[in-house]
């Protein structure tokens, strides 16, 4: 009797009527684009809607989450049976409202929770070192954790708490999904003071539907402040079915609108039963941005990358970036 | 020349460009659960962003719509031919955009039309039982209609009209949409006084892609308010390609922050064509919410089914829901 | 180290920090409506969302974008080897995130810069002679531009100029994309007065996924405000791969909150590797437009269609538009 008749009930259901505050914002970019495995520069743009809710208890938790237009729902496609076609039971929700896009937290004086498209506690505490480019150009800056490796299907809790300048971090991959058990976890510490900033993280893997089997992951990145430089450095080494080393290093510096920045990383090691994994390369890049001010910047990288499953080969973009 | 040239042709085909007003909200949820057919334990979490039209035109009339991001758009899937694979011509324009989501509605002295994914007449009238979870377990609360029986691609319209304490509704699904000549019709009244509300309806389905056949039923609900407590109670019966009687009840209970609830359903003896529907169980449930004040309240639901086409089994769930 | 520790590089990447303005609006329709190659009539009805975003650089440069949470992101499909199956490797990434749904622009002294789901030159300077109704019915008052003829994929840019009551446009689809290279060029001139406004374009398109072939394309449009009435045509000359001529004519009326408006088109010569194109057809329609007031108006219209690839068919449809 919920829809005409039963004001009453629907009030009965919806404790918690009083409504938060949910905002619009948005991000944009445009320009051009070389990308790897193509001989032409192409365009490349995109505008995306961006919606943030946020709130207080009565009690004084803090509360809130996020997601964007472009993955609030829809469905996701996983070729259970690799046999290269979609089937009707191969299509599963997706985004924001079944969990896997944006995230939820809530918050207070016992630290954060949250829930979605979230970072493992080692990715959260160490994670990637610097680059700027328009697109992101393969993201090579960025380290391989065991805790986002297939991100399509993914969804994942994190815990973190704050004392000071110390933080301690506690994550896991959803341990029950349609796909089956999954048993990723992780835990790290961080430490964020005047002269630097380090994080040191453990995260590990199994289960029957473990992407990348059963597998240890060790990470530590430091990032030191250093005569106008900012320089950051990450490691992790690997063991089990995923297997290998991985480091990656940058320098960025920033005077008056402009910031330039510039990454190393090699990932070549990285191998996932024997084979090296998809983004296993050895990559370089160099990028710029430059503030015009009211929401919009300049901005444009090069990276190269060699060493991995597609050999070597690079790729750049260059255009203005907005925020609303 | 719509673009450049002829804004003028713009304003001509823009009859009604003052604008009514937009409102932007949210719901999100984060916790635990299990459900039916997992023995683990698992995350589950969303977040949601909401919009809601409203506006009034100068003669008086009201109108408006809603629909959800997640919702907005998007393709269904529909396996025509029933070989287990997606072919080209059995994707089909889904969400808001293509009515099968959200809805559009205009109001008057004449009463309120509203189109979409609207629920028909006796489902508007009499409606589901109460239950409280944090993520519906199954909704084995709701009772069955023919005019929701396949959701993903049905499009209805419904008109009510009320005098006093009365209401009457009459209903539609689309009669005709890309799978076919779909008649699925139905009426229904409501009454909503001091001591209690009730609704009577009827609904008959037909037509050459009905997923109900040729189909009637009939179906009637009260609810109570009595000592504190809400009691609800409903009951169908339908004759014809789908067969059998259905009924369930529900008790809800609030004092400060809190309220509980419980239900009990049977379902079981729902045939369509000679086998027992996929949701045809027998259930109970009981569920909390504890109101946390700003838009926040903590819930959940424990429920159990059985008699069904897959067994007994039961879910629970337990978390933290969010309105923005 | 993105997450939780550097929150500095964080602002080291997002040079640009100050946000422009995002305004959230919608549209909606609903009524009924008689679809081609359907005998009965049946509902229809949509609810949209659109996000707007607009801003200014320190400099004066003007920028922004929009997209619709309909088709903000989500996946598209392309049948690449024509077996009528959808293999994982004929999934793409659709949508305003992936630049082939709404648009961004940057605009200043030099013209403005437009990227995404964008008309081409010839397509913004000539355009489509008009026509009300409330859902298109077809679209049959619209020309055929080469640059928009397969759109589901495509993403473009185009540049406007404008100078006193004239205007120059260059427009270019994406040379560059998943699916090959795209050679599809356009460029017209535009001249708007207080007697008429003209337009005239030429496009050309190859390359080798260009789903016009080799083509040449010549179009151009006149609109002329005489007694009351406006009076629209448009003629286009296609040779190569697309071969043929196609003419339209319009005339629309408004009195009051009314407007009337009636087209005809042909464009049964058009061709493509000499098979008529799909929407080949010779057209007439009618309809009307009358505004409630307050961002509402009721609207309907007949279209009629012959000599195309599935013979005669007529449609028509009425109802209320809104807009929020």
């Amino acid at each position: 009797m919920k829809k005409v008749l039963l004001a009453s009930t629907a009030l009965v259901l919806s404790a918690g009527v009083a409504a938060a505050d949910m905002t619009l914002s948005g991000d944009a970019r445009m320009g051009v684009n070389k990308v790897y495995g193509r001989d032409d520069v192409g365009f490349t743009s995109r505008f995306r809607a961006i919606f943030t809710g946020s709130g207080e208890t009565d009690g004084g938790l803090a509360f809130g989450g996020t997601i964007r237009a472009d993955n609030a729902g829809g469905v996701s496609f996983e070729d259970l049976n690799n046999d290269g076609f979609i089937q009707n039971n191969e299509v599963f929700a997706g985004g924001g409202a079944a969990g896997v896009a944006g995230s939820v937290f809530i918050s207070g004086d016992f630290g954060t929770l949250t829930m979605g498209d979230v970072a493992g506690a080692p990715e959260a505490a160490v994670g990637d070192v610097a680059f700027i480019s328009l697109t992101g150009l393969g993201d090579y800056n960025e380290m391989v954790y065991l805790s986002n490796y297939a991100s399509s299907s993914r969804s994942a809790m994190r815990y973190d708490y704050s004392f000071g300048d110390f933080g301690v971090h506690v994550s896991a991959d959803n341990p029950s999904n349609a796909f089956g058990t999954r048993e990723t976890y992780g835990v790290a510490v961080s430490y964020s003071g005047d002269l630097f900033s380090a994080g040191l993280g453990y995260e590990s893997s199994g289960g029957d539907d473990a992407v990348t089997g059963d597998s240890e992951h060790w990470a530590g990145g430091i990032t030191v402040d250093v005569a106008g430089f900012q320089i950051e450095g990450a490691y992790g080494s690997a063991s089990g079915d995923v297997e290998g080393d991985q480091w990656a290093i940058s320098a960025s510096y920033t005077w008056d609108a402009t910031t330039v920045s510039a990454f190393y990383s090699d990932k070549t090691e990285l191998e996932l039963n024997g084979a090296q994994i998809p983004n296993a390369y050895e990559a370089w890049g160099i990028g710029a941005s430059y503030d015009l001010g009211g929401g919009a910047a300049v901005r444009g990288g090069y990276a190269n990358r060699s060493g991995g499953p597609a050999g070597e080969d690079d790729s750049f973009d260059f255009g203005v970036v907005m925020r609303f």
